[in-house]
């Protein structure tokens, strides 16, 4: 624990404005409440920290990601990081944008992991901010693999995951005493990577209390039809939670055997999450919080 | 990496002190960067609002939690929360621990929903502060429950699990696509809740490509002979995480038939997150943060 400069109760907004003259080679002396800055390896290439943006709402940023972005000198994003969050940097931060724009696909991997590279032969501190967490779904562990296999110093910063957030915005816990003792993190997207062994919905059915389903809603009906298929009562109650946390949000609760022509005549599109089972019937509709008046980057 | 070593790591407790003479009554005015305050629930009782305090790392509680600490007007908390967030807290915030003490059992769930809804009655803002994410096993979806029967407004705010950032202290990441497309977050600690039906292991490891344990040191042997019964193979890799993300963090990495053997012989405890299957071969051990230098309420 080190001392900071600041007064610490309250903040001065001012201090909190990125100085364009710091200069490039020192670590950004940050605001902060106390939030001291963290010691950079010394040399080039910089570091490249894996950062979870978190589920959308500004607020469900952590603490480190926070700082991190204060400081950078070059911010890596996609599609699902609110705009908010890409203004902390400060004003030198290059930016690059590598998310799916509107009928267009992702910049492919191999581009992003050699921008990486890249950056942090040229900068001290570059963040590649992702939404939720990188390491759940978001590929981080692929992006360290190159990274540090090609001695650049690389670290992930955890963060909220959509898959719990989404759901606890709309009043659902993933897991409840009353639903079980397990919950299984999927990606409803198989054939995003080819290489990628299929899912077992039918051993997931019989085996996991509840399901949370990333990118699923394209193949819904499958999914659903799979799950009964292996034993999942076509009653069970299942969510989804479209661009949770955030303005815009929506939510949708029908039992698994509706779900796909609800979700096809309302209109819901992605970014949702699918969550299937007796946790849905566990919702306190009271306890979700208001979703932020947050702005993405690219309109869905 | 390392970027949060050495006497820097961590939140600078003493800048974090909050002033004695913020006023009870307008919500908090927090830093905010364009981040509102949360519009706080008008006139008695108050707002319970259930924060997940993240995994251990101060750094890693999210802005939310960080504001709604900063001035709430009572805490409530458990075990496996660091002293640094306690700290937070205005000086006039009546404190309560309902955690697990050494040799003692928790608070029981109906005293600590007692409380929160007596605590509710007289207090404008009330923290209930849990390890985690209040809805991943943390019962928080039992406790919004209790509160909005009884007409008491609660809001979740959701964190970083230890599931996920315990094993990124590690390097490990809980998905990869080179190792399938599912996570199963589990409790292994299926006692503690005798109503609950029991874990299909034999199930799960058959259907989902990785398995995140939560509470399982004390079942490890069984849950070992019950995931290798169901067909995984007893060399699937795996690894126990104690103290993730806090001093004194611990890991080993064995097989799944070594791995009870291992865990006796070099004397883990809790608490652990145990990870089962093949993401705990894709660690990249450069990407794990430095463990923060911060101390819980119990001593382990």
């Amino acid at each position: 624990m080190s001392s900071t400069e600041g007064p610490g109760a309250g903040v001065d907004v001012s201090q909190l404005q990125p100085s364009s003259e710091t200069p490039a080679s020192p670590p950004p002396t940050l605001d902060s409440e106390g939030f001291p800055e963290a010691p950079v390896t010394p040399g080039l290439p910089g570091t490249v920290y894996l950062v979870g943006a978190g589920p959308g709402d500004p607020e469900l940023l952590t603490l480190k990601a926070y700082r991190l972005l204060r400081g950078c000198d070059a911010l890596v994003h996609d599609s699902l990081v609110p705009k908010a969050l890409l203004d902390l940097v400060p004003e030198r931060c290059e930016r690059h944008f590598v998310g799916k724009r509107r009928g267009h696909h992702s910049v492919p991997q191999p581009s992003t992991n050699a921008l990486l590279l890249e950056l942090a032969g040229r900068h001290r501190s570059v963040v590649r901010l992702k939404g939720g967490d990188p390491f759940l779904f978001g590929r981080g562990g692929e992006e360290a693999a190159h990274l540090a296999a090609r001695g650049v110093a690389v670290e992930v910063v955890p963060g909220v995951t959509a898959g719990i957030a989404a759901p606890a915005y709309a009043g659902i816990p993933v897991t409840h005493r009353r639903a079980g003792s397990s919950v299984t993190f999927v990606t409803g997207h198989e054939e995003i990577d080819k290489g990628r062994p299929g899912v077992d919905w039918r051993g997931l059915a019989r085996s996991s209390d509840g399901l949370v389903i990333y990118m699923g809603l394209h193949n819904l009906r499958r999914i659903g039809q799979e799950l009964v298929a292996g034993g999942l009562d076509p009653a069970t109650p299942a969510a989804v939670i479209q661009q949770g946390t955030v303005r815009g949000q929506r939510l949708l609760i029908a039992s698994l055997a509706e779900l796909p022509d609800r979700v096809e005549a309302e209109g819901f599109g992605s970014p949702s999450i699918v969550v299937v089972g007796e946790v849905v019937a566990q919702r306190v509709e009271a306890c979700a919080p208001e979703p932020a008046d947050a702005e993405m980057p690219i309109p869905f």
